[in-house]
């Protein structure tokens, strides 16, 4: 998406300290005690605006959910919302997802979510695709065995290298959908930018795949 | 596809048996005999009318291919179309793909196509899909290790069905396409089926997927 300049977005997310954790790395391996259950944990990687994830933790209040976006000056629209919602099962994080395994142990997360992430059209930049082998070790190394992740995009492109990928890497692909909106999947909570892209007749690609 | 009743069709096939064969189990082991000569060996399983079949066998002269049809009907349109390319690397069988393993051994089929099979779209029917599981594992019982089936259909349910059905197999996807005639694939031969479909502005699926 495109990136305005905020300055004063580090100031922002600092005020809400109970909602943008600030020190990731200090919560690795607690995170049930921050949220005090032990219920399941979620993450989305690139959580954008922060829509889905919010409204995922609204409607799913016995489950923990983590919001990862790298750009401050996204993320502060996400602390908006969560202020608006003001739910105690969503926190967000400002820190890149190739660090992921700094801040969670193996198995404390037990789905990833990512939706709609930047395509990286170009070959030489495959490997910063989120569904990219190395992002899928990443992923691995903090969810649980048989651990899944739910990838939703309107990029052809992505969905066709994401299913390569994946399928190199060794996963189970167990949920697909070419055509989301115009399926009998139930419970689509829709992204800001897929609402958008939708309307204009945009496909909606979804699939789910589970670590062997 | 729609069948007429042909009853003259045995009869036709009969007079041409160095192109359509008539007892394929006793070629069982000894295909490259019947072809004289080493080339690989390229089967599709559900020929229909012959076209994609008879165009490859045109375009790649070293390699060997038989088409596959059980429904006679239907075959002898291929049969004429083999009689008017005369070329020497196609043969016909009309026999059941459940019964493809009594017709070649372990390693003597190099490829397997399927293009656009019924697609059987209801769940008790599923069993029927020539993507499905036991039909996998039949395909891999004449196929070489890292043997590869090549897919293309443009119905988006049977599409999606294949993709969870190779993934569960253990196959490994190596290559797919959403939008075949709109990608950079080259050398596409269309079946008479993929011409008129995608004229009518469907999409067509492509995959190949290798036994691991």
């Amino acid at each position: 998406m495109r990136l305005r300049n905020k300055p004063w977005a580090d100031e922002r997310l600092g005020e809400f300290p109970n909602y943008a954790i600030a020190q990731p790395e200090s919560h690795k391996g607690k995170w049930r005690e921050l949220f005090g259950n032990d219920n399941p944990l979620y993450i989305e990687v690139g959580t954008g605006k922060g829509r889905f994830i919010t409204e995922m933790a609204k409607a799913h209040p016995t489950i923990n959910f983590i919001g990862i976006e790298v750009y401050k000056s996204v993320i502060v629209s996400a602390l908006d919302l969560l202020i608006e919602a003001a739910v105690p099962n969503l926190k967000l994080l400002s820190v890149d997802a190739v660090n992921l395994a700094d801040y969670f142990e193996k198995g404390e997360v037990d789905r990833v979510y990512l939706n709609f992430s930047d395509p990286w059209p170009k070959t030489r930049h495959a490997k910063r695709r989120l569904t990219h082998s190395s992002f899928l070790g990443i992923y691995e190394s903090i969810l649980p065995e048989k651990g899944e992740i739910h990838f939703k995009t309107d990029n052809q492109g992505l969905f066709e290298s994401s299913l390569l990928s994946i399928s190199d890497y060794g996963m189970k692909l167990t949920f697909i959908s070419l055509d989301l909106h115009n399926s009998s999947f139930e419970g689509n909570i829709m992204t800001e930018y897929e609402e958008k892209f939708s309307k204009k007749g945009n496909r909606i690609y979804r699939l789910e795949a589970q670590y062997r």
